[in-house]
């Protein structure tokens, strides 16, 4: 018996990242290159080439993930806000050079959806994934589908507006949970205590230089103990609650899993989120809700990619 | 040919409406009386009598809509904050007076359901409803259906936090929707105005005493031209706006449903609504959904518990 093998493609906004996927999740075979900063085209004639590297005669599909909004069905990019990919036709550009099933999606759509598929959401059926990095990327799997709404476009749940009057976000909104409960939230949070005049040992990390402050810093700061890093946490696990409160009481799921970076620093950003949910989610929706961070790390979107050719595949096969 | 015919009954905080209905959505009889101040025991009886007075032999089924938190599945009333049917057996009492397959609901997922059904959503798969009125109810229809999450307890849109440092709300969180952007809001609106010194009609209408206040006398004033009551207006639509985004955002729905009585004001709340989604929504969502005002009324709640006995009910029928 043999299993059917796709390609995951993620595309992030400075890295490429492709494996040979096998069925059941396993990775045969990966590869990760930078993004290149330049044409829609340049980006996918790197997409191809780390295709080429991995590629196997059996494969049945090729997955790939895009960080910004997209009709999975059509196949049209709206926008990718951190990349020249916006109205690219990536899918077909893809299909024409390996004349494969070709699958496109969000990226956060695809890491619940390999949290889904190979993951700790193995066994349920509605569960809300939560990408916490830089940005806030969202989703959902419903009835144990991926949900994406009229257009392709929705599972938008890092701009859920969560403070309107809170600051601007790339999306033209402001206080969206994508500026207010992320890496650039701590960052911001940060930064407004020290350039109060705070002591923390933060500054020190970035070489006495509050521009070169990045969240690792942060949080390195707060594990040494240092308060002024923990109340940091403190701010940006309380917007992340608030925002977890919202879709525990709209989407009532199973599950909620968090990945990215900001959630891989456990209980500093997990006790606040704990804390809202406490006090605020109403019964009995938060007392069947697991909260938990995904160990699938930085091959989800990959994993995911993969996932949404089997998923898809209408392709039949030997197995 | 016949139609089925079912029972459809809305149980409010001050008034349980029922009405028998053929399944194209026609109302046949319909009774109105005073919801009992006592006992579960005493709204089960009460109940009972409003079916008596308007069942015919031909009933498949009997539809109950109920203000609160309710598991459909189990039958479970979880809470019912504004009257005392908490954790009581309101479908197991009714079955066994008469019988028939009985159906439990949230009165604001059978709204959305009957806008569904019979109403304006009709032609549509992914529909969000709200009512607006002293609080906020919330019902998802998904790929055609009542999403009711795992619990039975999902679609708690008046439970999404959209101001934490708002006033509290009678779930135990704060700054909730429900209490920023219902009637509830509008009222604290305008006495906050008003507490400050501000002129208004508000004040006349409500016979000097500020106490007096209540939503439909702002919306009066608001007809007249009143300053401050379209300030109240404005205020609790920017709030009823970022629900909307957030739902649209998240969501990426068809359309957004409004009924109760704070959206049946009409341009006094949707122009501020409106404001809030052309600056802040992202596209395509927001370029794809409709947002309109239900013209059900007050039939909603009874219409869209008599169409979850024809959604349920399994029961087979000479039609």
């Amino acid at each position: 018996m043999t299993h059917k093998k796709s390609i995951g493609i993620d595309i992030g906004g400075t890295k490429i990242c492709g494996a040979l996927i096998v069925e059941g999740g396993n990775i045969l075979k990966s590869v990760k290159v930078d993004t290149p900063q330049g044409e829609a085209s340049d980006t996918a004639h790197v997409v191809s080439g780390v295709i080429k590297e991995i590629i196997s005669n059996d494969v049945v599909g090729i997955g790939l993930g895009v960080p910004g909004w997209v009709d999975h069905e059509k196949g049209t990019i709206y926008n990718t806000p951190n990349l020249s990919l916006s109205g690219f036709d990536l899918r077909g550009a893809i299909h024409d050079k390996f004349n494969l099933p070709v699958f496109i999606d969000n990226d956060a759509n695809l890491a619940v959806l390999a949290e889904h598929s190979f993951g700790m959401a193995k066994d349920y059926k509605n569960v809300i994934g939560l990408t916490v990095g830089t940005g806030i990327g969202g989703g959902i799997i419903l009835n144990g589908k991926v949900y994406r709404g009229v257009t392709g476009t929705g599972a938008e749940i890092g701009h859920m507006v969560v403070q309107p009057n809170g600051p601007k976000c790339g999306c033209g909104s402001s206080g969206c949970l994508d500026v207010m409960a992320s890496g650039t939230g701590l960052i911001r949070a940060a930064k407004e205590r020290i350039n109060k005049g705070k002591e923390s040992q933060i500054l020190k990390l970035a070489n006495g230089n509050i521009e070169n402050i990045q969240g690792p810093m942060i949080t390195k700061a707060a594990e040494n103990g240092d308060k002024l890093a923990k109340e940091c946490f403190d701010e940006v696990g309380f917007w992340l609650g608030i925002g977890i409160n919202n879709l525990i009481n709209i989407c009532n799921p199973e599950m909620i899993i968090l990945g990215g970076g900001v959630a891989g620093t456990g209980d500093l950003i997990m006790d606040p989120v704990r804390k809202v949910i406490l006090e605020r989610t109403i019964s009995p929706n938060k007392d069947v809700c697991k909260i938990v961070i995904s160990k699938l790390g930085n091959e989800a979107g990959m994993l995911g990619a993969g996932a949404l050719v089997f998923e898809s595949s209408k392709v039949s096969h030997n197995n």
